[in-house]
């Protein structure tokens, strides 16, 4: 008989799981040197410090007492729904846990906790050529939005170099 | 003698411009049907009723007296880096009021609160068919992440279905 797998939401402990899932997955990203997160970093910004703030939670996935997976996520929000959303960050199953539906699981859990909160999306970002998760996420209906949309960004000089900019305004 | 814009953050008596401006975005954006906000959604989601918790916060830009625009944005996560950003969800300018460097002023103000708490990131979406942002958006030197990613959406009846799936999991 195989044992159900486990989901919980992750506690000030699991910090170094944390860290090293992150680290896997970026991995697999083919970019093990872009992350600087650190259990330090983590603590306090999933807010497990007190007086942290929490921008993000986790779900834990366990195949008996053996981590299996995680799902990181925080709130987004529709304007053109005025409700919250769920932004999926870091999806990630450990290879030898793979094929056994602990993906779907997490997405699941998701999706639940989503409607719980009368929330309306569900999103997430994938690499365009990581074929496997894409045909998976057609699979379950997810419709892609990269064929409308672009996501920009601005992050160290580029937002540095915002900051100063604009005309004269009086802040309020 | 023109005097400087003025920016500040929305109050609960702001709800019925900030739906004015989501309605006005819509518009814009050829879907003016996709509005299902109303102002007691938006007082319940953005935190200004009662115990209601803020999923997202607007900055409003005004011409003296005039209401000329709003940046309305949440914190979103980058676990690569275990720090907070900004996601914006709606930047909005009234046509009178453009080429005047309204849109660089609000986007100016989201990068200086995001550096005053540590914060990597600042992301938007754009249409891919609106070349002139588009062309404003490179002009600051935001990098296009739709080269490599794509964003996938759960929504309504494939969100309801992800709901049930998975395989049995225990909750803890």
């Amino acid at each position: 008989m195989t044992s159900k797998p486990i989901i919980r939401h992750a506690i000030a402990s699991d910090v170094p799981l944390i860290l090293e899932f992150i680290t896997e997955l970026a991995v697999y990203e083919n970019e093990p040197d872009a992350v600087l997160a650190t259990e330090e970093l983590l603590l306090d910004t999933l807010g497990f410090n007190e007086n942290s703030k929490c921008y993000a939670k986790t779900l834990l996935i366990f195949d008996g007492e053996k981590p299996a997976g995680m799902a990181l996520y925080f709130n987004n929000y529709s304007t053109w729904r005025a409700r919250p959303g769920i932004y999926l960050e870091d999806l990630f199953v450990r290879p030898e846990f793979r094929g056994r539906g602990f993906g779907t699981a997490l997405l699941a859990a998701l999706a639940q906790e989503l409607i719980d909160t009368k929330g309306g999306r569900l999103e997430w970002s994938v690499l365009k050529w990581n074929t496997p998760s894409i045909k998976f996420y057609e699979s379950i209906g997810a419709e892609n939005m990269g064929k409308e949309w672009q996501v920009m960004r601005l992050a160290d000089d580029t937002l540095t170099a915002m900051a100063t900019r604009g005309p004269e305004v009086e802040r309020r």
